[in-house]
């Protein structure tokens, strides 16, 4: 293990964190608000980061296994000491409070403890919604994207951030990769902010709804989410973009070289896209009487399949209250997330796709036990090892999930709450149903449910094998 | 494609079935009851498998193709002709219905759409009851034990018909191997119907309940199921062979052969008895409130979580009204099941502990890429085709639950009737939670519900792959 370069990275990781902690603390002092939680943040961030830069490697060679490590220790330390302005302000003076929400903000889940989210002061509320912005991308790749990253290797940290079964560079080098998504994802940014201003939102509400959409997070600065506004044209654009950040980034790549039509080609964006589609339409005729014209029940519905499928979390309805065929509907799209190569969370549709094409392998193996038969996936052919790991990461979800509502259930609540609640912390959704429905919040579970389902959010955004990893003794033995 | 010979074998399975209702006719007699359900059905049976024993096979090869495609037939067959006697006796006179309880029969899943079960004629509670005890062992493997089938072949369809992972035969002639299952298997069953009659059961009812414990089935002739009898001595019978029928039946062979300390060190038992002695302890503590003393506790817990965790499902507590706790740990043993070779549902304990191993594998992979590592399952090498299997098999279960919940939602009940209830049947477990909990019932479903679940309860029994090749149009096709 290279523990110097893990720290030098971790190092840089943490100076960043605080050079981003600006913007709120910026923010602090043109509402006439303390800037001291942050900039007190923002110290111990560069000490701590300064300190581990001291610490020069003595090689620049990273393996598969340091990248792990310093995505699954980054994560864990910013989200660690992101939470400090929450607490140092006193807006969530609980600690475990602010972490949850901190973690629910980096791994863009969008899960709240907040009872009364209009109480917050406007920089702690810009802060907590600048994290999904950061997390959507992710922090690593943000800094491969600005800073030179010594090694050629960097391709295993962007492997283990960036969501998804196969991560492939655009471009020979990694550092210009990582450089054009973040373009891409600046752009789409600020696409939405200014459809949101001609929408009538003020910049703040633009600036902490657009962060929201684009890291597919879903924390907004209203109690009533996107549901406040009351504005068929919000909802229409914020669908729109929840589901455009849904796309796998690599396609608006292809647009912008002038691919547009390979881009149209991809497997996984007409699967996404069929099943957007027929989710909205379905839950509409479902929800019809409870809505009376279909106008308003697509509206209502196209909202909440967007936001739920690309595991955003907005709400502009109540759909805990929806019949249960709309409701178990969208329990499943928890389940899949958008594609890969997204900033969403879930299980990702090239990931269902090849579930789905392993079930037909095997059935058709069933009865050539020793035929070859190969797996394709956007026309390429998908390596037995990648199908293997796809597996392994499904029941590796579904037993998470499983023993996470295991331990919540510990504090006794209702089994739609314990279950929809675990899924919606590890496929970095939000809202689940019942007690942590759209109207609900986090806020009633124990500190020891907190701090479990905030881990669930770090596994679901890190796709589980970083930090599990990082607790797998095998990994710290010298080799 | 052998079809003669699968017609054959399809042959022999009706006739079987048809001299098997003697049995119910004759209790029809004994009870002043009318036989005619019964003998019509016979007849019906016999005339239908006499007709197909004409058709003569050329050769008498057959494949893993033809052992899938017979068995699943098979069970088609018999779950629909099973169900003439309670529609001709109008004990049930809904054909759908019927064919729901024959299905719940034959699968051993007990789920039931009879609101007053006590109401039905005894002897077909007797009926109802043996098709758990055929269906247990399964009626192919019977089939095998009792008549010669030609072709030294047989082993396909024991292997499609014996649940497990990987199914093997104990003594080189698969003849034979079927005979010494189903040997223990009625020895055990004598066992229990001993005990149970020293408990003060009556016959009747003692042969009722050692069907229903001996197949994991779990229908009783009760309406309160085990509770009615109020008795620590049934309760403990029962719950005792309940986890007996769990255990590989492999093993009770090693120890019929003198080799009882290899079956103790089995690695699978092993797990099966921790989880179980787990679960009845936290469960008896959970609850301990409710009962006062932690001897009821105890007594009501390890009823409930042997009749789960072997797939049984009989019941003398509600435990839908237990603590959040106690009711995830039975919802996560309707998931695991007990030990592949039983007559059990459920993934089963040697899959649980296979995925188990194949995570820690993935997890080692992913630090060495290049590396190679073999799991291990009781001392024996896994080949990577196995694991596969079983990671494709888990996915096609979870998928299967969660697109069968999607299809009962739309009879509108609520998310925990639709999740559990669909679990309950694929796990061939019977009762579920909230209104299919141990004191409802099947019976307010729609038709589609009904038929989708019957389908549910057969995949489950058939581990998956028999049925799903049914209808795929590749197995039809000529090569």
């Amino acid at each position: 293990m290279n523990s110097r370069m893990i720290a030098q990275i971790l190092g840089k990781v943490l100076c960043t964190v605080s050079l981003l902690l600006l913007l709120p603390a910026v923010t602090a002092l043109l509402y006439h608000e303390s800037p001291f939680p942050f900039l007190i943040t923002i110290l111990i961030c560069a000490a701590l980061g300064g300190g581990l830069l001291l610490l020069k490697p003595k090689n620049t060679k990273i393996y598969a296994r340091e990248g792990f490590v310093c995505v699954g220790l980054s994560w864990l330390c910013i989200s660690a000491l992101g939470a400090l302005p929450f607490v140092l302000s006193g807006d969530i003076p609980n600690y475990v409070n602010a972490l949850f929400e901190t973690a629910s903000g980096f791994t863009t889940t969008g899960a709240s403890i907040l009872t009364d989210v209009e109480a917050l002061s406007q920089s702690s509320l810009f802060w907590r919604s600048f994290t999904h912005w950061i997390g959507g991308m992710g922090v690593l790749v943000f800094i491969m994207a600005v800073m030179p990253m010594s090694g050629s290797r960097s391709i295993h940290i962007m492997r283990a951030e960036v969501p998804g079964p196969v991560v492939g560079k655009l471009v020979p080098s990694a550092r210009k990769t990582a450089g054009i998504l973040y373009l891409i994802y600046i752009l789409l940014t600020l696409a939405e902010i200014v459809l949101l201003l001609c929408g009538g939102m003020t910049l703040y509400d633009a600036l902490i709804h657009a962060f929201g959409t684009a890291g597919t997070g879903g924390f907004s600065n209203r109690a009533m989410s996107v549901g406040y506004y009351q504005s068929a044209y919000i909802d229409g654009v914020i669908t729109v973009f929840m589901v455009l950040f849904g796309i796998n980034f690599n396609l608006y790549f292809l647009i912008l070289v002038g691919k547009a039509r390979e881009a149209l080609r991809s497997e996984e964006l007409r699967v996404y896209l069929i099943l957007v589609a027929a989710g909205m339409l379905i839950i509409a005729l479902n929800i019809l009487p409870l809505y009376g014209s279909f106008g308003e029940s697509l509206r209502y519905s196209s909202f909440q399949v967007g936001s739920i499928i690309s595991t955003t979390g907005f709400s502009t309805a109540d759909f805990d209250k929806w019949p249960e065929l709309s409701r178990w509907i969208l329990v499943l799209f928890m389940f899949t997330g958008s594609c890969a190569g997204s900033t969403c969370g879930g299980l990702k549709m090239s990931r269902i796709i090849l579930l789905v094409k392993s079930v037909r392998k095997e059935l058709w193996q069933q009865q050539h036990p020793h035929g070859v038969r190969v797996v394709r996936l956007e026309g390429k052919s998908v390596p037995e090892g990648t199908l293997h790991t796809t597996l392994v990461f499904a029941v590796c979800y579904i037993g998470i999930l499983l023993l996470g509502t295991l331990l919540v259930s510990l504090d006794g609540y209702d089994l739609v709450t314990n279950f929809t609640g675990t899924l919606a912390c590890i496929s970095n959704i939000g809202p689940g149903l019942s007690l942590v429905g759209p109207t609900g919040s986090f806020a009633h579970f124990s500190v020891f449910s907190k701090l479990i389902l905030a881990f669930a959010m770090l596994l679901g955004r890190l796709e589980i094998f970083p930090l599990l990893l990082l607790f797998s003794p095998s990994v710290w033995r010298k080799q």
